[in-house]
């Protein structure tokens, strides 16, 4: 059988643009790559969210290694997009976003706004967001690549993902 | 408020490798991470399953990304699990697993008895299955970390997750 599929990177546009920002509005959970100790990647689940000034952040706890990892490498990986129950999951869009994690601290001025935001995206969080341990983590985003579905292939930069002034 | 959650890594007991085995068992696709030509971390969406030997395999096309950089160096990690559309994603059970990659000729011997049984648990690869740059690769684990939900963490042995003989 022969392999007449397109070339692998499409022409960003404004369709694939829309897509990214869909995926990343809708998220509320990604998977989050960092490097581990030995400098080998490792993928856990993380939460996900935009606040209301753009930014892409999550919520970790200090104890995880994640969260440990990302102090020493902040260089990450998320990929958002969750497949529904049917059907097969690589024909679904997905987004995996090359980011730099910067931590915040519960004393910054930042932090009750961005709480209450992270809340009514993230309501069940309610039960640990206060814990001592757990803290807002900044995504920054370099590059992304949108996966719409075989063949739908493309390399998206920050501009091209984030919120719309 | 007080942090009196227990110690971050239990032990292991049967009730964990149940949940790691079972969690392998259902999945039909992976968060996988690799190391991108930088050396930072890049994960995407990956078919995955089991062959009928136990193995744990993904059928990846070669002109992927994460293809060509397996090649490179197969150092990866598979996250497995997904949370259901309802409750905090967090509070659901989800396996990452550290592994090595090797890809497989599709002219080895044991590609058609793969193929059959990949098609079994992967009707809808049929579509591409028999493509030219479709290849089956095997993850080979060697260590995993079952996060069974809050306050609920193992490191796991491949002996642990690997399906009991």
């Amino acid at each position: 059988m022969t392999n007449k599929r397109p070339a692998l990177i499409q022409e960003t546009d404004t369709e694939a643009r829309d897509l990214a920002r869909q995926l990343i509005t809708n998220a509320r959970h990604a998977a989050l790559g960092v490097l581990d100790e030995t400098g080998a990647p490792s993928v856990t689940r993380v939460a996900f969210g935009i606040c209301e000034n753009g930014q892409m952040v999550s919520l970790v706890s200090d104890l995880s290694a994640h969260s440990q990892r990302l102090k020493t490498e902040p260089r990450c990986s998320l990929l958002i997009g969750e497949p529904p129950s049917k059907g097969d999951p690589l024909a679904f869009a997905r987004l995996s976003i090359a980011a730099q994690a910067q931590f915040l601290s519960r004393d910054d001025p930042s932090h009750s706004e961005r709480r209450a935001s992270w809340l009514t995206s993230h309501p069940k969080s309610a039960l640990y967001i206060d814990f001592a341990d757990f803290k807002f983590v900044v995504f920054t985003p370099l590059h992304a690549d949108l996966n719409g579905g075989f063949g739908e292939a493309y390399r998206l930069t920050p501009d091209d993902i984030l919120p719309k002034a």
